[in-house]
C-alpha cells in the first residue's frame, strides 16, 4: 500500500484524540490489525503474537499531548526496529523484552480507574490482561465509542475505494465474455482471482461463485459444482488494492432466464436502488437497510432476504457501519458502504446485487454515489 | 488438513471439560481460530467477523451434559450451514440473525456471575459484550485457564509434527545445494517457500533469510541484499503441513567462515544442545531457557542474546507454552517446543540453530526427541 503523506497519520490521531475526549474517555489503545495501518500506516500482516500498541491518549481539539502529534508505542524489543521502519512518521516507543509482563510495561502509559477504547480485534488475551493489570479501567470497542473515526473516509480514502472499485468493475467485465457453461464454479473463481489481481488489487479476500441452487446460499464457496445453461449464477468478489477495499456482486444467467429468474433479479435491483436512493439528509443506517427490505417484501419474497442490507468498507472489506435493523446511527458524510440486497430460493437459485456507495461527497452531496459501474441489468453470459 | 477421526475431537471436548471443573471454571468459550479447529475440526479460515462460538461447559471426567460428547456452538444463521458442513462430527447449533444482539444470544449458554475460559483470540469486541450482557462474570485466557490442554499433544499430533519437520528438514537439505552467493535474500525465501510447498506445506508463515549485517536482526525480513562470499545466512522458515507446524533454522555460511563466526556458531550449537538436554523430568520451561542462555553468557556472549529460546507449536508455528525467564509451567509429557537460542552481534552478523522438540515420548521417556535432523554444523554453501 501506498502510505499517505505523514500529516495524515497525525490528523488522524488529532481526530481520534478529539472524539475519544468528546466521548469522555482517557485514550484509545490500537493493537495491529488494520486500526494500526490507520493510525500508523504500520502494514496489518507485519504484527506477531507478541503485545504490540499505539496509545493515543484523549484530548480536545487544539491541545498536543506527547502520543497524538508524535505517535507513541509500546512493543516488543524484537520489533521496536521493524515498527520505527514501517511506521510513516517518527514513533516514539517502550519496549518490553521476552520474559517481563507485557501488559504491565503498556500500563506504563494507562492509570486504574482510567476509561478507554481499544481496538475491536485486539486479543482477549491482552484485553483481559489490561484488565488484570489496571483495576477499575472501562473498557469499550473502538468501534462502539468512536463510532464515525474509521467510517467517515476522506476525499484521499474514497480515491482508493474508487480506483478499487474500477478494477472490480473492470475484472466483472472481462468475466462476463468468458465461457461459464461446462466450467466449474472453482474455475470462474480462479479466473476471478487473477482479473482482480490484473486489476491492481494485491491481495484478494474472497471470489464466490454460486451456481444454480448453490446460489441459494449466500456464503456458497466456489467448488467443483459443473456450471450448466439455464443457471443463475451469483458472483461476488473483493479485496485490497493499494491497502482499500473492493466488494460487489453481480448475478449472471447462462443462457436465456425464465420469467422467475428474471422477475427475482428485477425485484432485486430495484431494492438495491431503493437502498441507495435512502441515502439521503437525515437517513441512518437502518433506513438503508428498510429501503431495500421493502421492495423485496412487497414483491413477496420477504422471507428469503436473509441478511443485512450492507457493510462499511475501507481498509479491510467488512468493517462498520452495518446496514441492519437496529443500527440507528446517522448517515455521514465520507461514510463508504455496501448496499446488497439478495433473494435466495432453497434449491433453486440466489440472487444478488451489490456496489460500493459513498455518502454525501462532492459529487452527491445529498445521497449516495455509486463506486461500481458494472452493468445492473442480468448479464446474460455464455 | 486430514481431519482426525470424530471421537479426536469429543475426547479434547471432554479434556477441556475435566480441566475446566479442575480449574473452578464453569466453562470454555472457544471462538473462530486454532481452538475451534482443535475442537471441532473446523478450518479457521472459514471463520468471519460475525461472532461464532463452541461452548465446551466444565465436567468432572465421566459426566456428560450437552455440549461436550456433542458439540454446541452459537453461530450466524448464515453460516450454520457451513459450520455443520465444516465440523467433523454432529455439532447442535443456536442460530442468530443479523441485527439480533449476538452477545445477547450466546447469553443463552452462559450465566451472570459465571467464571469461563475464553479463546485467547477472541476479540475484544466479542469479549467485552459479553462482559457488558453478563454482568458478573469472570474471564480469564485459555492458556492461562487450562495451560496443558492444546499444549499437550497426542501421539497423533506428534506424528503431524514430525512429518512437517521432516519437510521442512528435506527443504534444507535442498537449499544448501543451491547457489548462495550473488543472489538476493528474497530469491532464496522465494526457493524455500516452493520447497516447503513441495514438501507438504499447505501453508508457509515465515521464510527468513538474513545475510552478513542482517543476521543481527533476528526478525529481519528477505529483502533486496544480495548475498556475498563471505556472509553468514540465518535460515528460518516453517508453515503448516497437513495442519500442524514446521519451525527451522540453521545458521549457513558462504565459503569458508573467520574464526570468529566458527567460535559463535559452536557456542550457539552448544547453547542449543544444553536447552535440548535441560528437558529432564522436573525441569520447568524457563528451565530451558537458563541452560541455553547460561552457555552463551559463560562463553561472553550474554548480552547478544536478545530474545526467549523456544514457543510451542502445534496448530499454529508459535504458541503457548514459551521457554522464557518466568515460566515455571513444569514440562509434561508430549509437549512440543522449539529450542532456538541465537547470537547476534550488531552490524556483524548473527546466528541462531533452531530444532522442534517433543517432550517424553516413547522414544525419549526422559528427555527431549528432535523433530529435525538437519545438520547442526556449520554447512558451508556455495
Amino acid at each position: 500500500m501506498t502510505p499517505f503523506a505523514p500529516h495524515v497519520y497525525a490528523d488522524r490521531r488529532r481526530r481520534a484524540a478529539a472524539q475519544a475526549a468528546a466521548a469522555g474517555l482517557d485514550g484509545v489503545v490500537v493493537t495491529p490489525g488494520p486500526d494500526l495501518t490507520y493510525f500508523l500506516g504500520y502494514p496489518a500482516s507485519t504484527a506477531g503474537e507478541r503485545f504490540t500498541l499505539l496509545y493515543v491518549p484523549a484530548a480536545p481539539t487544539g491541545a498536543e499531548p506527547d502520543g497524538v502529534a508524535q505517535a507513541l508505542a509500546v512493543v516488543p524489543r524484537l520489533e521496536e526496529h521493524d515498527l520505527r521502519q514501517g511506521a510513516v512518521g517518527p514513533v516514539e516507543t517502550l519496549a518490553w523484552t521476552d520474559g517481563e509482563d507485557e501488559h504491565a510495561a503498556a500500563a506504563r502509559l494507562l492509570h486504574p480507574g482510567g476509561r478507554y477504547a481499544i481496538s475491536d480485534s485486539a486479543w482477549a488475551l491482552h484485553v483481559l490482561g489490561l484488565q488484570r493489570t489496571l483495576p477499575g479501567t472501562v473498557w469499550t470497542p473502538f468501534t462502539r465509542a468512536l463510532p464515525l473515526l474509521r467510517a467517515v473516509k476522506s476525499p484521499e480514502e474514497v480515491a482508493r475505494l474508487a480506483a478499487a472499485g474500477a478494477g472490480a468493475d473492470a475484472a466483472f467485465a472481462e468475466i462476463v465474455r468468458r465461457p461459464f457453461a461446462g466450467r466449474r464454479e472453482r474455475d470462474i473463481a480462479t479466473d476471478l482471482d487473477a482479473l482482480l489481481r490484473e486489476h491492481g488489487h494485491e491481495q484478494v479476500d474472497f471470489t464466490l461463485v454460486c451456481a444454480g441452487s448453490n446460489g441459494a446460499d449466500p456464503h456458497h464457496e466456489a467448488d467443483d459444482t459443473v456450471i450448466r445453461e439455464g443457471d443463475m449464477v451469483v458472483l461476488d468478489f473483493g479485496g485490497l488494492a493499494d491497502g482499500y477495499g473492493s466488494d460487489t456482486t453481480r448475478t449472471v444467467h447462462v443462457g436465456e432466464p425464465t420469467a422467475v429468474e428474471r422477475e427475482a433479479h428485477d425485484v432485486v435491483r430495484a431494492a438495491q436502488r431503493a437502498g441507495v436512493e435512502a441515502v439521503r439528509p437525515g437517513a441512518t443506517c437502518q433506513d438503508v437497510d428498510r429501503a431495500a427490505r421493502r421492495v423485496i417484501e412487497d414483491a413477496g419474497y420477504g422471507e428469503h432476504f436473509i441478511h443485512r442490507t450492507g457493510h462499511g468498507i475501507g481498509l479491510t472489506t467488512h468493517e462498520p457501519p452495518y446496514m441492519v435493523e437496529g443500527e440507528t446511527t446517522p448517515i455521514a458524510a465520507g461514510m463508504c458502504f455496501s448496499v446488497e440486497p439478495g433473494v435466495y430460493l432453497p434449491d433453486r437459485f440466489g440472487v444478488r446485487v451489490e456496489d460500493i456507495v459513498v455518502a454525501f461527497d462532492e459529487a452527491e452531496p445529498e445521497g449516495a454515489r455509486r463506486l461500481n459501474v458494472s452493468p445492473r441489468e442480468l448479464q446474460i453470459v455464455g
